[in-house]
């Protein structure tokens, strides 16, 4: 498979973006990549790196997109960026999925423009994994979508259990609905509806889960509003953070301090690796023509070179098409936002 | 002032309201508590404790309402529950403020239907302290409410306001708007209009805040829908519960994880007071006739004990009618939801 990266994408680009794809090309022998960016700049991180030179090569782009560019203003004014021209690639199909650590809106709005929404979606969304007790579940919607209705939240059911199944080797995945209460009447009007539309779908569906039980691992794939997806993920990146820091100091200001943070380094080298996003890689674009991954803005090598090999696995199996054809499925159940508006006789 | 106690509600009760009651009255001397439950069973708890007397006094209610209970049935079978009587306290002005820690949805429809909203409210809420890094913050609202509107935010934003400013005492709150950006318009429907209302007061706006940045301490009071502000408390509940979880399998896994948790222990234990909820005491229901404050299920009595105390301290100063002086000030903004609708011409 050909992968399309944004190289200038993240906040160490293009060091981390360069390094995570010589490191993917010299752990496979089936990726090649495309390193979308500043030619010059690219051609230096390249410089005294081993890796077989006929699978990375570069696409030379003139603009970088800002973290802190407006959306609109990105997509009128920067055609020659390294989302833009990265994207273009995979519209052409002279790549099979893209990867981006850069600004995550502009990379959704660019892939929704250029190769639009798959036929039966009504909203693509953002599936993110995250880490539990026991293993990971599958957050969607984590950001594309706010004030969605009743039958986004049953699409998003629906991607998120083809995700967790097809890509994750889930084997009936367990689908629930955050909420703010487990019984069946609890929630708000959309959690509501979502719930009954859900309940009547062959879906192995556990109901609504409240938020204390996301991590616990009773779901694989946890179904809420993008608003409260992003909420929740960015929540939980600040808590881990803030309760490292206060447990790091804690440590610190104890006499005994030092000597156990040294007998405990492994254990919190082995904490990091299993609550580590970066070894997820990236969380990829559902309901839209072509395969596309959001890494985070933060993403080290690690992190690059993972959403890489998770592009190339969705890419493989082709995810895209697959979400198209669970869709069909329920074409009945998903039908009145694909209707036209019936015409008002008063 | 005079506590009226749920005395059954929590998950270890009678045992830790009993325990909290008898701690409080020892450690202070302006409060007496009225333990609401079951004569027998409260007698029974109160033997061989220490405790004057005259500070302690038990009216004797026969039913219990259990933490599955439905709402609506509770309060229509259970007219002689501890939560029902303990309000009913308050209302006959034979206790000055009222304290569970049981069935929380009931409590909150049981203070509505008894004392009611207060004037100008339209909307109560409920509004929980939360650690940061550097201090703590107001969660408004945590979970009374869902499908708010606008003017609802506003009025949240006002009454945690008043509450970090007069109990906790920040001189000058800043209030910040929970969204998925930063930027003044990044959010969904409901808070881009919010945002508008809050920007036009005198609150010491912070504009919108991301979830990652809540517990970093920027904002004094955290504003959001009551769906999603009981999404990010149980959340954040369920990840600091799992993150220990998970490092004290990390550091029983290693050959010096023994030695490391006995020398961390001082440390483990500093950072449990510093995060622990039950520092915290209670969550004041604000916008109510009255003083009602809701504690977590899992209370002990050192919990019951701080929410007893900031109970007494929230009834000392009236503080449900500086709300009703607080949100008169903006009639003008916050009127439209009490006027009549306007009467259809066409």
């Amino acid at each position: 498979m050909r992968i399309s990266l944004d190289a200038m994408g993240g906040d160490h680009a293009p060091r981390t973006t360069v390094e995570g794809a010589v490191e993917t090309v010299n752990e496979t022998d089936d990726i090649e990549i495309v390193l979308v960016g500043d030619r010059e700049l690219l051609q230096k991180e390249l410089k005294r790196k081993h890796y077989p030179p006929e699978r990375i090569s570069i696409l030379h782009t003139t603009q970088t997109v800002q973290m802190d560019d407006d959306i609109s203003t990105a997509i009128r004014r920067k055609k020659d960026s390294s989302i833009r021209k990265g994207i273009e690639l995979v519209k052409n199909q002279e790549a099979d999925a893209f990867v981006s650590a850069g600004h995550s809106g502009v990379v959704m709005a660019t892939a929704l423009l250029l190769l639009g929404k798959s036929p039966g979606v009504h909203r693509p969304a953002i599936a993110t994994t995250m880490p539990t007790l026991t293993g990971k579940f599958v957050l969607i919607d984590a950001g594309a979508n706010v004030d969605t209705e009743p039958e986004n939240l049953l699409q998003f059911a629906l991607m998120g259990r083809a995700f967790s199944k097809r890509i994750l080797g889930v084997e009936d995945p367990k689908v629930a609905l955050l909420s703010i209460g487990e019984e069946d009447t609890k929630g708000n009007l959309l959690t509501k509806e979502a719930f009954k539309l859900i309940k009547n779908t062959d879906i192995n569906f556990a109901g609504n889960i409240e938020g204390k039980d996301i991590f616990v691992g009773v779901a694989d794939v946890v179904v809420c509003d993008g608003f409260i997806g992003n909420i929740v993920l960015k929540v939980s990146e600040g808590l881990a953070d803030t309760i490292m820091k206060m447990l790091k100091r804690e440590i610190a200001d104890i006499k005994t301090g030092k000597i156990a943070y040294m007998l405990l380094k492994p254990a919190l080298r082995n904490f990091k690796k299993k609550t580590d996003y970066s070894e997820y890689g990236g969380a990829p674009l559902l309901g839209i023509n072509g395969t596309c991954l959001i890494s985070h803005g933060r993403s080290s090598s690690k992190a690059i070179r993972n959403a890489i090999k998770l592009a190339n696995e969705f890419a493989k199996q082709r995810f895209y098409q697959k979400i198209i054809e669970e869709l069909s499925r329920y074409r009945d159940i998903l039908s009145p936002q694909q209707q036209p508006e019936p015409v008002k006789t008063t």
